[in-house]
């Protein structure tokens, strides 16, 4: 199988570095192919602006969807995006690696996500009608590939529980997992986490290896989380919202997965 | 009073750049002093690394945080990342701007967080003991100032709302609004939102331009979100989870909201 492992740490000397170079080999060791996107190595353009197409040609405002969406089709995208959609075309799965900044993906990774996830590509597919809004939440170009991000943070395991002051992990994730992910149609598996980064020790390194090499093993045969399909008849079309009969009286993010809860509406 | 505006949006002739200019004129109407940071005119850079500061000197592994750190302490930082710590400083209220990009700030905005949000600036304030954690989540360097989002999206209401595929507003915003402004100290108004964008017309934008200038008239008046204390006792240190007896049996999100709910465990 093929694996493209986007990774944005500023530092390969670093425990992500370790990481990083653990996952390439456990992936090539069991016989598949990798190919790593190094964000910081690539020097990566981390913003979208009217210079991600070569063919703006007047001076119309720049409108960051429609400027996409015509260069996606005129194939006049810069380069380093094409590429980067033509190794997610290539994949079998996607894993996103990086340390958790302020509660969500360093800037560069998503520039990353803004500047590949072109409209006609990650978004913007598939047909309107009263039963289908699009090819998205579990359909579209990425359908049938699976993705799992490994995350790294200072904080501690409690800090992030389900009561923990920083939120649930599960939700603070939700936005990438379910949004960034879910969203083109992949398969997300639960996310692999290294809490407390600064407290790494050899021992804690075996078994933090020890854990991640089962997870990548399992790369094709764990079990997704199960976020509901939109088109499968769980959402009214178009408001979007949870049919009523579906977790009924209950709310929040936890309702978007299979089994997965969400509060009472209080 | 005296207002930073964070604008990160790539087109000025568009609506953000007339959401931009309606606040800066609201504001300036009734006598605030306004300093806008348009991060794309100004070019900013988005990616936090080594070229941050200009003492690194060594051949040191790059380590965001203690660089950060080192840079703050000696005045070394990039002069692009200490003129906005200075603006912050001058600030009463801080508005940031932006579209929803897959469920985040735009990666410009990102990155003008990941990078000027120092450690002894935004983090990694005030002691550790047995009834302290830092200054952060309610207190900190930013305590006494109000801020607030203003945010598109081509999303419709229903689409964020308790039981909208995205998830709730309040919810996906929360890494943003809980993790980024509550956590170095400000006061957080609650978010202004333009949702499905493309269908503005000149009498919806006649309602939107009021909408907005009711709240930009109330931002010193205005409730925040009652986002808890970290200190204050509600939370077990140095777990950081909820105390026991605060919403027993609750959690999510919404628990770290004064009378904000959060769900049942199930």
């Amino acid at each position: 199988m093929k694996v493209l492992l986007v990774y944005a740490h500023p530092e390969s000397r670093s425990l992500n570095g370790s990481l990083r170079d653990f996952t390439v080999a456990q992936l090539e060791a069991a016989g598949h192919d990798v190919q790593v996107s190094d964000l910081h190595a690539m020097k990566w353009k981390a913003v979208l602006d009217a210079d991600d197409s070569s063919d703006r040609g007047d001076d119309a405002p720049f409108n960051a969807s429609l400027a996409s969406k015509r260069a996606f089709e005129h194939g006049t995208q810069s380069p380093d995006i094409a590429a980067e959609q033509e190794k997610l075309r290539w994949a079998d799965a996607l894993v996103l690696q990086f340390p958790l900044w302020w509660f969500s993906m360093p800037a560069i990774l998503k520039g990353w996500v803004d500047r590949v996830y072109a409209y006609g590509f990650a978004y913007g597919v598939g047909e309107h009608s009263d039963t289908r809004w699009g090819n998205r939440y579990g359909e579209g170009t990425m359908a049938g590939k699976r993705a799992m991000l490994i995350v790294t943070t200072g904080g501690w395991e409690s800090h992030y529980s389900a009561r923990g002051i920083n939120g649930p992990i599960d939700d603070v994730l939700f936005p990438i997992q379910h949004g960034i992910l879910h969203y083109p149609g992949f398969d997300v598996l639960p996310p692999f986490l290294v809490y407390r980064t600064s407290k790494m020790d050899n021992t804690r390194w075996g078994a933090v290896r020890a854990a991640l090499g089962r997870r990548l093993d399992g790369l094709w045969t764990d079990s997704p989380i199960r976020f509901r399909q939109q088109n499968g008849g769980a959402y009214d079309i178009p408001a979007l919202t949870l049919r009523a009969d579906i977790e009924p009286g209950r709310v929040g993010l936890g309702v978007h997965v299979e089994g997965g809860g969400g509060s009472e509406i209080s």
